[in-house]
Formats: structure tokens, C-alpha cells, sequence
């Protein structure tokens, strides 16, 4: 049976790196023999908006919600739209329409990277951050009032439910049971944020009742921060809210160096709908257009998505490669970015070939 | 004409750093012949509200309104009072009552301290982070609903003012312009809190309008924490909302080895109300009693609160002196944190015998 993945490229360098991330993935389906059957979208990125007045064609929601999978480049061209509009008239929406509660990304210190932090190698860092993915901070209900004078004030509200909070807690328990630590910390900011942040903990303390072999610890998302540079080896599995999720994975890449080339997936568990494989990294409209994006970011993020097909070997020998090409080093075929001289191409081919 | 100064030591290593503090005040102000009257409040302590069930006495803003400065330990105590109640109890209410709108951090790598960052020398980093200090994601506005059933949900406002935004905004714009690369950077997340951060994105630029020789860029905060890993050397003046400021002025100082050295000041810029000046280190249960507690954090706030109060030479003098003790390095004098041997006392005593 063919899985159907639905391919969008987005803008920018999503539509450089996006053939490389296919190209890994057709290798790694000839050589596991998975039949995958890829469904290209032209929506979903600026131009499309400049042309039609929104991002995504009314029926985007069917025309995509029986696909297995999404598999996602990046989103964004400020110089075109305004991020806040591209954003949530696209990625935003998938994570919401199609309750991808999720959003996991490992942060792991590859070999040949080089850290930024002063002395910490291959096997010292190595955890997943959790970020809710649906609710919290990132809410749609707020607004302006006493417009374009003096008295101008805008709220937003944060929004978390015990079914949002509890349902992204136990899939973190969940997984930190499958980690040799059995360790969950948990990003907090209950002692200024005084409503919502308190709830989180409350919920935290609840759920870790059911869950007695796990060790569980919290820390305000400022010290946190601190922690993820000074103790990097301290976390296994760190779980967050939408805004604390999304700041933390994106440090926690950069303390290993792979900012370019971390993966994320967005989740539906229970598979009611299809989850969406994007890399870490935007559209970088800077370097767009040069062929030079690294595209191991994309690569990485199939290796997460044959995982969650259910071929976990396919999936291990996508990241293995990773790993021998960049332990070779070779100058050649590397992108600038992780101190080589070679291209998009010629790293992603190196990557397909080894698989 | 004696400047009166209340004194609040607070929990835990409050109350040990606290001494070390007013040791070296009182080595400047006699150097430099400056009169400074010191008075000892013991409310805003976690003992405090074990006794009166509450953190403050009922007329805390009339004992302290007419102060010339507060000089402040750390508060909290988890095991005693949940920290939004501490805190909010105490200064929290501080910076909100007498509109202390601007906390102020420096995030310098000294002499003698090890920035965990690979490669960083003393030099390469040094800007300062203004955080708004009254409003924003700090509200405490929202509340609960069907609580104790499945249906749970919590909300919580965040609130920014044009009136808040602009006179944080024109502060760090003013100190920019008197900064030698006259750069400001703003953090923002315009591109997922959709409503109050596309309002603070647009007052920036029209702050920016009257301040043309002022080079302005901004980044979201989940890549902006990224790169203060990643290009320390970038940032000159950091503006950031009450959580954003409150992320990025633990992970600065962690950056730069010191965030158990690193001072803040709480300033209401008019003088309208007492200016509070405390270390960004907390109260630190885990090591409080056993006198090891590094005080520079609390020193070099007093050096903050001096040139507040119009004395930028006496103010000079304690931090040149805070890096003679460091760049010496004398092991039996350094507490443990930065590799030494030493007690708070001994090198509290050390910093000051230099001033
Ligand atoms: C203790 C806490 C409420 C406080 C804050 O978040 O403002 C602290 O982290 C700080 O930065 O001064
Ligand atoms: C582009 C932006 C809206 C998005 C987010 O904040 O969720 C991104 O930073 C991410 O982490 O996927």
C-alpha cells in the first residue's frame, strides 16, 4: 500500500532544500522498499498570496487532510507579506486544523559539528524538546482599542485547557519512559506569568502521579534558558508551551551547533489527521536563491517522518548517513554553513548516496 | 544632603550577599566622600508572610515612597510560599507601584570569568538588555473556568499600552545613541503572537523615525536566544517586552560566565518614584546558610544604584574594582561558582578593601 505525503515547499529556501529532502527519501524507500508516493502543492508560500489574496485556496483543509503525511519546506518572505499573515494563514493552520498537538524536535550534538559551547562533544548533548503546539500563547482572541491615539492598548490572551496541557504532558512522560535517563524537565514562568503559568505546574505535579519512575524537575523559562548553555548534558526530555516550546528548540539547536539542520515534526498521535515534517530552520530569504541552504534540516525531518510511517530501520539509516557524511568532513561536498565549500545539491546527493 | 536608602535583603542569599553589598557602598561613599543613610526593613521575606500572611506590611508604598533608592536581595522561597505569591507580594509590587518601567541589565564577560561560549574573550561581549518592567505578558488579568473538571481552562491577558511600549522604546533608544556602535535590536514574535507583537514591531519603527542615526534591527525570540549563543558580538542595546527582557537578561549574563555576578536596576526614570537595585541572581534555597553565595551580583548593583544617584566616578570605581578582584584571580578570596575557594565574606571583602 502506497503512503500518500503531500509535498509543500513554501518559500525561500524550503523550495532549495525540499528536492534534496525528496531525493534522500526516494533513496531510502528504494533500499527499505517502502512504497511512498509524493502529491506536490503550489500553495502555501508568498507568491501565492500576492496572486490570489491569501495563502492557501479555500479547500485546502480537503484537499489535504487524507494524505498520510505533509511534508513541509519553510514559510515566509517578510519583503512580500507580513510574517504574522503568511504564517498563520499556512503552517499555523495545519498545526491547528489538523490538531497537531505536538511539535518534537531533538536536539542532539552531531559529529563534525562543532558546538559553540566551549568543550562539549558528540554524546554530551542529546534530549527532545516537547512544545504544545496548538494553544497558549499563540491565541487568536485579543484586539486594539483607543486606536492610533495616546490611549492605545492591545491584549492577547494566552488559552491552555487541561486537554491541551495534559494531552502534550503525557506524551512527553510517554516518552521520556522510553529514554534510558527517564528524566522530564519542565519550562515554567509561574512565579511572574501568575495565571496560566501556575496551572501548567499544577498539571505538571498531577500527571507526574501517574508516571512514579520518571524524575521530574522545573525551572523558569529565564534561567532555563541559562541552563540549556551552561548544562546542555542536564536534559533528556523538556516540555513546554507553545512560546516556551518554540524558543527552547530553537536554542537547544544552537547550542549543538545544527541550527541549519535540526528537523521538527507537528503531531496528531492518534492519526486522526496527517502530521507535518518541516525543518527547524525559516525560509531565509537572505541566502535564498543561491543554492547554498544546507539541507539536512529538510533531510533530517523525512528521517522523522518515515519513523512515524511506522519504518523506524528506514528512518535510523536516513540519520546515519547524516552522521557518516558529516563525520567525513569532505569540504567539498559540505555547505558554507558547517565550514565546506559545496552546495545544496551536492550535500543532499552525498546524503541519498550513502542511504 | 544624605541619600536615604532602604534596605531589603530578602530570602535565602539575600540575606548573605546583602552585607557584602553595603560593605563596598560604604568603601565608595567613604572614598568619595558621598552620604549615604542606610535603612533595614524586614518585611518582603518568605518569613514575613509565615508570620502576617502577607509579604508586606499594609503601608509598605508609604514607608518606602519617599526613599532615594531601594537596595534589594532576592526573594522566594518555594518550600515556604509558592513564588507568584512571594513575588507578587513583593517586587512585583515594587515595580509596578512605583513605576520602575525600566530594568536595565549589563551583560559583559569580565576578566577572569570562563564564558561557556567556545573562543569568547573579554571585550567580545557587551551590551545591555532594557526590558519593560510593568506591563505586557506580567498582567494580571484572566482567570478560570469549569475548574476541577475536563472542561478546565485558563486564561490570561497580555497587556501593552502606547504609553508603556513608547517609554521603554525611547529609553533604550536614547541609551543606543549614547553607545559607540549606536545599535538597537528589538525582540520580537510578530510572526506567531499575532495581535500584541505586531504592535510592539510597529511603535518600534515609528520610534526609529525620530532616531535616524540609530541603526535598528529585530529578530524573533526564538532565534534571537539562538544567536546570542551563537553572535554575542552582535548585540549592543537589547529591548525587549517584561518576558522577553526577563529570557534574554538571564541568558546574556549566562553567555557570558557570570549569571551569578550579573546586577539590574529597576529604574522609574523621572525620580518620581525610589529606583530599586538588586542582583539578577535569585535566592537560591539549594545554597543559602552555608555563606558561599557569590556577592558581586549584589555589589555591582550597588554600583548601578550610584550612578543613579549621580555618581558615575564612585560607580566606575566599584566595578574597576569588581574586575581587579576577578583578573586576579586569588583562589582563597573567589567563591567556589567562579572556581575559588573563598567565602562570600572573603571576597566581598576583597572588592572592597580594592575600592
Ligand atoms: C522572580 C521573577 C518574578 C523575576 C521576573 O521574572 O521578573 C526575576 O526572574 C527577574 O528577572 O527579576
Ligand atoms: C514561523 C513561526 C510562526 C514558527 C513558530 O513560532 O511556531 C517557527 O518559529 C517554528 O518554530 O516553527
Amino acid at each position: 500500500m502506497a503512503h500518500r505525503i503531500a509535498v509543500i515547499a513554501g518559500d525561500g529556501i524550503g523550495t532549495e532544500v525540499m528536492p534534496e529532502g525528496l531525493r534522500a527519501l526516494d533513496a531510502a524507500a528504494k533500499r527499505f522498499d517502502i512504497d511512498l508516493e509524493f502529491t506536490t502543492f503550489e500553495f502555501g508560500n508568498c507568491d501565492y498570496y500576492l496572486e490570489h489574496g491569501k495563502m492557501m485556496p479555500d479547500d485546502w483543509f480537503e484537499q489535504l487532510k487524507d494524505f498520510d503525511a505533509l511534508f513541509y519546506g519553510a514559510v515566509g518572505w517578510p519583503d512580500k507579506v507580513p510574517d504574522h499573515i503568511s504564517l498563520w494563514g499556512s503552517l499555523l493552520q495545519f498545526r491547528r486544523q489538523f490538531d497537531q498537538y505536538i511539535n518534537l524536535r531533538p536536539c542532539k550534538l552531531m559529529p563534525g559539528i562543532k558546538s559553540p559551547l566551549a568543550g562539549r562533544e558528540p554524546g554530551d548533548i542529546d534530549f527532545f524538546v516537547v512544545r504544545e503546539n496548538t494553544e497558549g500563547e499563540y491565541s487568536s482572541i485579543g484586539g486594539k482599542m483607543f486606536e492610533g491615539t495616546e490611549r492605545e492598548i492591545v491584549v492577547q490572551e494566552t488559552v491552555m485547557s487541561r486537554t491541551g496541557v495534559d494531552r502534550v504532558l503525557k506524551y512527553a512522560f510517554d516518552l521520556a519512559q522510553t529514554r534510558p535517563r527517564k528524566k522530564l524537565t519542565s519550562a515554567t514562568k509561574s512565579n511572574g506569568i501568575s495565571i496560566t503559568m501556575p496551572y501548567w505546574d499544577e498539571r505538571v505535579l498531577e500527571m507526574a502521579k501517574q508516571y512514579p519512575d520518571i524524575s521530574v524537575d522545573k525551572f523558569h523559562i529565564d534561567i532555563l534558558t541559562a541552563n540549556f548553555v551552561l548544562h546542555p548534558d542536564w536534559f533528556d526530555v523538556v516540555v513546554g508551551s507553545n512560546l516556551f516550546g518554540d524558543i527552547l528548540s530553537d536554542l537547544g539547536p544552537a547550542c549543538t551547533g545544527t541550527i541549519g539542520i535540526a528537523p521538527s515534526a507537528n503531531i496528531n498521535p492518534e492519526g486522526k489527521f496527517p502530521s507535518l515534517f518541516e525543518p527547524v530552520h525559516g525560509s531565509a530569504p537572505d541566502i535564498a536563491g543561491k543554492g547554498i541552504a544546507n539541507p539536512i534540516g529538510q533531510i533530517w525531518s523525512g528521517a522523522m517522518m518515515l519513523e512515524h510511517l511506522g519504518y523506524k530501520e528506514a528512518s535510523d539509516a536516513m540519520v546515519a548517513a547524516i552522521e557518516e557524511v558529516l563525520a567525513e568532513g569532505n569540504q567539498s561536498v559540505l555547505t558554507g554553513d558547517i565550514g565546506g565549500k559545496g552546495t545544496t545539491k551536492t550535500l543532499g546527493e552525498a546524503i541519498a548516496d550513502t542511504i
